[in-house]
């Protein structure tokens, strides 16, 4: 079995925002060699997502505002871990709704994708360096 | 290490629906001969999910209502994405609370599944042809 | 290629909680001896969650009071599912929000966490006997 991990580093200068992560991904992959396998792909930080869904600026527009709507940043009192002294709270909520990682199958040495997947990184409390993990296993 | 990739060809007829996987998927398992392993199911197209929960019609009536009250379809011109001349705005956002994939413990030769785990195809905008993969990886 | 399968029991005597899983996880890691490969962590019943989010107390009230509003257990009238004599249709929705399951990288011989990652189970039908399933594969 070969495996491969990689520290992919994110700063996003706002507190949101999305980041195409798949051709960062198809790279760690052809440096591994694996031709057969999987690659798990997972954000570090607990305030950040990994996901998968369409490079579409319209639609990321409407995760923002629909997240926002699910998990509001203000008021930052109604959430008792601010109380912590942090403002992030509702970075945590959010995470969940869009999830912390992806697994995808390797096939013939390449990402195994249907026609608009596409590998994104999904920042809900920016403004600071965090970081992404890519492991390959396989053969 | 052995691995094995086969793709499902859903069509559903309507624009959302449930699919019950299991039984395919224990047919992709067999024909591996995976003893010890994982099995990654994932949607490959993003309006729609594979997820793990009960095979139970009243449950999956109430996740229908319950996602068209978080994302609602209608009106669809409160989606951005929309304006791009589809409707499906809502599909990705349902999806991401469903979520993309699952991988599932291969122990001797089974899926090594709770008492009611089974894996289903959510289809959010349907009425076309859509893939799911199957990968599974072990010895 | 390694593997190990360990289920751990899970018995949470509210209807709801959060419980650290992390160091049984280790443990399980510890004892299948893999360096380089993945654990898979996930719930073995349908109302409980597996995820990765940050060990604070307030937070999990954050996420108790949040899931409540996104998915609420009363009435339970509300619910198809719960005219089959349950009143656990919330739990199943729940669920789908916080997620089955995480797949994590060891590097190393260990967990490859960012610097706050902790592995929690998320019941939301307790005061019965649940399991989660370990499963590490590598070498």
């Amino acid at each position: 079995m070969k495996s491969l991990t990689r520290y992919l580093v994110m700063h996003v200068p706002t507190r949101r925002g999305f980041v195409n992560l798949t051709p960062e991904v198809e790279r760690v992959l052809a440096e591994s060699g694996v031709r057969e396998g999987l690659v798990l792909v997972n954000a570090m930080h607990i305030t950040a997502s990994v996901f998968i869904n369409d490079d579409e600026g319209g639609l990321h527009h409407d995760y923002e505002a629909w997240l926002e709507r699910l998990a509001p940043h203000d008021p930052v009192a109604q959430y008792r871990h601010n109380e912590t002294g942090e403002d992030n709270a509702d970075a945590h909520l959010k995470r969940q709704v869009m999830g912390r990682e992806v697994v995808v199958a390797v096939t013939a040495g390449r990402l195994d994708f249907g026609p608009w997947e596409q590998i994104f990184y999904g920042e809900f409390d920016g403004r600071r360096k965090k970081r992404v993990l890519v492991k390959v296993i396989g053969e």
